[in-house]
C-alpha cells in the first residue's frame, strides 16, 4: 500500500487532561516495528473502561492519551515478523494479548498473557518502550494497547484477532459486518463470564447485578446455558424492558427492599442461587452478590471492575461453607483464538449482537457518545471513524 | 443390650461455663429415640473447635454442654427406624451428617447436609428439640452434635460413619484401630481440602499456613496428589522439623521477612502458587494466602475457622486476574460415605494417621490435654475413656 513504512496523519480523539472533553487532533502515527500491525480503524465503541481512566480516577491513566478499546477495522501494514495477519486482513483489536508462547497462555487456565503487558500498562509498545502516536513531535500515550479512538492504530501482533472476511465486501455489508463486531468485546465479556468462568449448568438459578450491557451478555450467556431463573437487580427498573429481551426473566429493584438485597434473593430462592454476577463495579453489591449465593455450591463472580483502591470483605464463613468467589478479565476467553469463533456464532445467530447497539454516531460525536453512555436507554454507542 | 432402653449413667466430661476447667461428672445419657444412635465411646480427641467454644468466644456456644467431636466408638443401642447401623457396629460419629436425601446431600456439589444442623446447632435433638444428657435432672446441651467428651453419646442416624470391622477385635488391635479413627477427623479434612476442594494436579506448587494437624494433613494430602513444591509457613520454625515428614519441602516464617509473606512467597514462586491453603483461622493470613497466589489460577482455600465477626478482604482485582477464593467445611468429604474411604486408605497404608497422635491420655486428663494443645511438640491428643 501507498501508506506502507509511512508516518499517517489522521484524526483522533484525544484525551490531553483527565474530565476534559476529547478533542479531534491530526495525529501522526508511525509504522509497526517488528511485531506490530498498524489498523485503519472502521467501527469503535466506547465503554466505562475508556470513562473511568478519562475520569483520572485509574491511578494509572496517562495523559495525553487517545482512549478506545472497543473496536474493528483492516490491517494497514505490519512490521517484521509478523505472519498471522497481512494487510486487507479484517481484525479485532484485543485488549488482552494472547502470545499463545508464555505461561499464561500455555497453562489453559486463564487468558491473562504476560507478554506485552509491561508495555501496554505504561501507554507504549514493547519493542522500544516509544509510543506510535504524536502530535507534532510530542507524544501521545497508548490505551490498554489498543487507542481505537483514532482513524489508525498501532497494535501488538499478539493482540490481533483475524476474523475471516466471509460476508460479502459491500458497503452494506461491510458497515454492518463491522458494527456487531465493535461491541464483540463487550458481547463476550458476558458470554465468557457464564461459559468459561462460571460453567452454568441447565437449570440453574442465576442473578445478575446490573443490567448494563455486561450484565445483559451474562444473561444472555446465561439462556444460552439453560438457566431456568435469571434474576435482573438493578437499582433502575427501567432496565427490566430491554433485558427480557436477553433472558432475563424476574427483575428486582433493591431500593423496593427494606432488606438486603441478598436477604431479599435468598428468601426468594429457596437459599440463594447458584450463580451470581456483578456486573456493575460496586465492591458492596459485589458482597451482596457472593452473599446470595446458595451453601454449599454457589458461586459469585465478579465481572464489574472497582474504582481503585476499593476492597470486598465478607465473612470467612461464607467460604467456609461452601461459595465460591471469582473474577474474570476479559470473560476467560482467549482472545486470539476465540474472538473469530465467537463471530462465527454470530453469523449462526446463536448469539444476539445487534441488539446491543442503541446509538450509532461517528467519532467527530465522542464527546455526546460519552454522555449517552449515562442515559437509561443506551446500550452500546457505535462510532463510524468519519469527523 | 442390658442396657437397651435405659438410662445410661456414666463418666463425662462437662463444660458448665465458658473458659472454666472441664469437671469429671456422673451424666445420665437417656435411650436414643427414632432416628438416633447412642454409642459408647472408646477414644476421642480434642481439637481447636473445643477449645474454642469452651473459651466463651463462640456466639453460639450454649453451656453447661458436653464438648468432643472426634472420636470413634461402638453402638450401644439404636433407636426407631435406624436402619443403618446395630449395637455393636465400629462407629464414628460425624459433626457433618449426610441424610442422602435433602438438596444439599442430592446436589453431589457440597458436603453440607442440611437434616440436622438446625436442632445440632443449638445443643439438643432433632426428634424433640431436647438434649439426651442430664445431671440429676437438668439438661446439658450437646456439642456440634457429637458430644463425645462423654463415656456414651446419642447422635443422630444420618451423623454415624460405619467402620468395617475387618481388623480382629483383640483388644490391642482394638486400641491401635480406634487411636487413628480417633484422629480421622483432623486427617480427612486436610486430606479434602486438597482432593476434594481444590483439586492440586501434578507438579503443582503449594502454600500452607499453619503447620498444626490440619496443615499437616494438608501436606499429605498435596505430597499424595503429587505436589512438587510444598511450602510450609509457620511463625514457629520449630514446626519444619515435623512437617518434613508430611511432605513439606520448603519453609518460610514471616517473621524471618520484611516483606509481607505474600510478597516473599510471590517472589520465590515466580509469580505465586498454584494453590495455598490457609490452616490458621487468622483472617490477614486468608488474605496472604490469597495474594501469594498465581494470577490466571491460583486457587485459595480457607480451611482455618475464624473467630464470629471477623472478616476477610482483598482488593477484588485479585480475582478479577483470576485467582479464585474457596473454603472447605469437613474438607468436603461426605461424612457417611467417605470415612469409612479413609479408613480403607488407612488399612492400605496410603495415609498416615499415627504419626499425627503425638499424646495419649485419659478422659480424667482431659483439661492437661486442653494445655498440652498449645504446645510446641503437641499434634494430636487422644483419650481413651478411662477416669
Ligand atoms: N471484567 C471485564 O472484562 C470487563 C469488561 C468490560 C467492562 N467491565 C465492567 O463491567 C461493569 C459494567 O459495565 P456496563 O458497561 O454494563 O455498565 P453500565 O453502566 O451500562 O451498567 C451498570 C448497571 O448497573 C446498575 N447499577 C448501578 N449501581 C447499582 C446498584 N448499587 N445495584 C444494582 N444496580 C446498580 C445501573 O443502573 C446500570 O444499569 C463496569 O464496572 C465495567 O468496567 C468489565
Ligand atoms: N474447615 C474445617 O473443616 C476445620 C476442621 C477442623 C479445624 N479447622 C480449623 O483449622 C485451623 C487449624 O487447626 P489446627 O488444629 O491445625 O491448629 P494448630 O494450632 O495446631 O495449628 C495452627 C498453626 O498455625 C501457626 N500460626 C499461628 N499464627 C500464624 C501466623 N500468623 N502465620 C503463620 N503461622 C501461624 C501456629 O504456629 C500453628 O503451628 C483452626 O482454625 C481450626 O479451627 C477447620
Ligand atoms: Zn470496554
Ligand atoms: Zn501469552
Ligand atoms: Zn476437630
Ligand atoms: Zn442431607
Amino acid at each position: 500500500m501507498a501508506t506502507q513504512g509511512q508516518i499517517i496523519t489522521c484524526k483522533a480523539a484525544v484525551a490531553w487532561e483527565p474530565n476534559k472533553p476529547l478533542v479531534i487532533e491530526d495525529v501522526q502515527v508511525a509504522p509497526p516495528q517488528a511485531g506490530e500491525v498498524r489498523i485503519k480503524v472502521l467501527f469503535t465503541a466506547l465503554c466505562h473502561t475508556d470513562a473511568y481512566t478519562w475520569s483520572g480516577k485509574d491511578p494509572e491513566g496517562l495523559f495525553p492519551c487517545i482512549l478506545g478499546h472497543e473496536a474493528a477495522g483492516i490491517v494497514e501494514s505490519v512490521g517484521e515478523g509478523v505472519t498471522e495477519v497481512q494487510p486487507g486482513d479484517h481484525v479485532i483489536p484485543c485488549y488482552q494479548a494472547e502470545c499463545r508462547e508464555c505461561k499464561f497462555c500455555k497453562s489453559g487456565k486463564t487468558n491473562l498473557c504476560g507478554k506485552v503487558r509491561l508495555a501496554t500498562g505504561v501507554g507504549v509498545m514493547l519493542t522500544d518502550r516509544q509510543s506510535r502516536f504524536s502530535i507534532n513531535g510530542k507524544p501521545i500515550y497508548h490505551f490498554m494497547g489498543t487507542s481505537t479512538f483514532s482513524q489508525y492504530t498501532v497494535v501488538h501482533d499478539v493482540s490481533v484477532a483475524k476474523i475471516d472476511p466471509i460476508a460479502p465486501l459491500d458497503k452494506l455489508i461491510v458497515i454492518f459486518w463491522f458494527h456487531d463486531l465493535c461491541i464483540r468485546y463487550t458481547l463476550h465479556i458476558g458470554l465468557g463470564a457464564v461459559w468459561n468462568t462460571a460453567k452454568v449448568e441447565p437449570g440453574s438459578i442465576v442473578a445478575i447485578f446490573g443490567l448494563g450491557t455486561v450484565g445483559l451478555a451474562v444473561a444472555e450467556g446465561a439462556k444460552a446455558a439453560g438457566a431456568s431463573r435469571i434474576i435482573g437487580i438493578d437499582i433502575d427498573s427501567k432496565k427490566y424492558d430491554t433485558a427480557k429481551n436477553f433472558g432475563v426473566n424476574e427483575f428486582i429493584n433493591p431500593k423496593d427492599h427494606e432488606k438486603p438485597i441478598q436477604q431479599v434473593i435468598v428468601d426468594q430462592t429457596d437459599g440463594g442461587v447458584d450463580y451470581s454476577f456483578e456486573c456493575i463495579g460496586n465492591v458492596s453489591v459485589m458482597r451482596a452478590a457472593l452473599e446470595c449465593c446458595h451453601k454449599g455450591w454457589g458461586t459469585s463472580v465478579i465481572v464489574g471492575v472497582a474504582a481503585s483502591g476499593q476492597e470486598i470483605s465478607t465473612r470467612p464463613f461464607q467460604l467456609v461453607t461452601g461459595r465460591v468467589w471469582k473474577g474474570t478479565a476479559f470473560g476467560g476467553f482467549k482472545s486470539r483464538s476465540q474472538v473469530p469463533w465467537l463471530v462465527d456464532k454470530y453469523l449462526k445467530k446463536e448469539i444476539k449482537v445487534d441488539e446491543y447497539i442503541t446509538h450509532n454516531l461517528t467519532l467527530a460525536d465522542i464527546n455526546k457518545a460519552f454522555d449517552l453512555m449515562h442515559e437509561g436507554g443506551c446500550l452500546r454507542v457505535v462510532l463510524s471513524m468519519h469527523v
